[in-house]
């Protein structure tokens, strides 16, 4: 970590803070006095950072949690308060590519882990990762309805897809606070821990080891690309993208080392 | 509720009966002793007061049940043993805005309390609201398979995206009775209540003081309209919806009713 | 089954078994000295008793399951070091129509009895099955990051329509082992049993005799069709269905035996 004082992206006081341990990027959401409720330009610091950890090929995996006791609240609610043209100012820009839908564009997986409350832009922030971690005593709502807003950052595609039409809906309608436990049921967060950061972290260095990031950057691209397609067309991309691998070296790796004996050590990704 | 011998809609003996109380409808399928079996006639009755209640700014959401022991059994045998051409006949005018699939179609929110048995076209009717209770000891089929028929109604479409293409399978292909638990545990039904009608009252009181009428309808729409869109798009559309609900006076009641610590107060939608 | 050493489809040497009775084919993947990996020309041989059984008006469900100890551990580890231009070679003729996609587009019902290690392709077999029960010490496992391979055969369009997103990146991404609870818990095995062939014939012998041939084959083709659709198209496409269905003698025919309370009898389906 940076010391204090220190202007770089890695200083302690910035609005979100980077850190790189043996193949892993830490993304820590940096506002705790306000439960991390994002004001403007952070979204796009986050993003930056998950471009910045989807080009280094030393990260091959990337954990996001919140400073302190929250995850991410939302939207701060002064910046809501500002009315529709600075709100809409703030939307300029924005697209898929840029907060909170960066992560299920980059090649390098994303676990979130939910320490705290995660509402709005927060809750879109966490779904738009590829895994979801929570602490007991975390909570989750969209929020939207409950103030005016609606299913905002693609988030009705998103919930959709990740756990169907009947827990999205009643999610989205209601804006209602989820528990932990119910987010478990519902299959929107893989696994309740009390060290909630820890084990993401445990996941994210599993995967480092033990996956290809190629395999895991094509998957990825593969599980976006699903919709529109039918089952024909899908097995036709999947063949296409099973010769593709063939002519990568993992796969070799792969069955060497299960001959050897020894721990796989696949290469990083082409263009990361 | 009307008296006996009243000619009304509201007439206690009809088909389908209506009723209003504090901003929530309540819609009371009424043959008891078939179960609640439909006739024809008896959907579109249905339907239209749908579109009745959504066109009330009173009406903030709505409730279906079904009068004693029953939800709805389906279509009535005796209608099914009429033949081919009356069951044609039967069709002519339906559509995704008729009978059963009208309550994804309007703005306000619809949840079944689900009292009884419920099969066939009862199904259906259930899965195309945004929401369904369930007493414990409800039961829930598709019933086509093991009639000779086919998946009606638009319903592969609608259980493949409500609870996934493994859930749908499995209730389609074998026709077989589920419990309310099992249609819990798969996410078919969101709670299970003894007090069924009062649970999803309480449900419909909730949203309707606490949910904004024209986030909720905007939402419906968006969960409606993510099939064909890929991440992009519903992106895209989602941020142009939120330039929308930024225009919208919704956002600055529920900001003041917060600082004001007193209940929010949304408008009416719109158009309703 | 067949006696030693006849050269027959039939042949208990064979590297897929076939057998017929009450109107159920059990089909088992038969190298149980490898855990059923598949060699090549396996998946046709399996692809072709799909058909085959579909073709028979005998056969009204499918069975499939491994001999031994195993469900089918996937690619034998032999064929995958072969090599690029061996890999490609086997690909070649491959579509949606051949393994292991082969049994969601025949009209008859299969459900996969997982009796151990189901990894690979062979779990993409399992998933392309209507149904899948599994023994409790079977284990499932997509394995492909973990191989240097990719989402192979449409399994990343499977896994999101059969259990949403959410538990399509965890099984894809990091390829993990599942227990037969996890994927019950998941909804990507319906049940869990003991005798896990016993229930899969059990289940098989049921909807043989109690669902509509014709019906199920409409069915499976409606559950694949609805991608592309939004749901006006889908009622639309299913009130065409109806009226087909009413064309039909099968409806005249479960209700025929409901009033006399006697099994209800549906023919075959056509050309089948």
């Amino acid at each position: 970590m940076a010391s204090p004082g220190d202007a770089t992206p890695d200083d302690a006081d910035e609005l979100v803070r980077y850190e790189v341990t043996d193949g892993v990027a830490l993304i820590t959401l940096n506002r705790p006095e306000r439960l991390n409720a994002l004001i403007p330009g952070m979204g796009d610091i986050y993003a930056g950072l998950l471009h910045r950890a989807d080009a280094d090929p030393q990260v091959r995996a990337i954990v996001v949690t919140g400073a302190g006791r929250g995850f991410c609240s939302g939207a701060d609610l002064g910046i809501l308060a500002e009315g529709r043209e600075a709100l809409d100012g703030y939307l300029d820009g924005q697209s898929v590519e840029t907060l909170p839908t960066a992560a299920l564009r980059i090649g390098t997986p994303v676990v979130t882990a939910i320490n705290g409350p995660c509402a709005g832009i927060g809750f879109v922030l966490a779904i738009a990762a590829d895994m979801r971690f929570a602490a007991p005593s975390a909570t989750m709502s969209t929020s939207f309805s409950r103030l005016g807003l609606i299913a905002e950052y693609g988030s009705a595609w998103l919930l959709t897809r990740l756990v169907g039409l009947a827990a999205a809906t009643d999610l989205l309608l209601t804006g209602r606070t989820l528990t932990a436990a119910e987010a478990r049921d519902m299959g929107l967060v893989s696994q309740v821990h009390e060290d909630v950061v820890g084990a993401a972290l445990a996941w994210a260095h599993d995967v480092a080891a033990a996956c290809s990031p190629e395999s895991m950057a094509v998957i990825k691209r593969q599980l976006l690309a699903v919709d529109g397609q039918d089952l024909a067309d899908a097995v036709d991309t999947s063949l296409a993208e099973m010769r593709a691998s063939f002519a990568r070296p993992d796969l070799a790796e792969a069955i060497m080392a299960k001959v050897e004996k020894r721990p796989v050590a696949f290469p990083p990704r082409e263009g990361a």
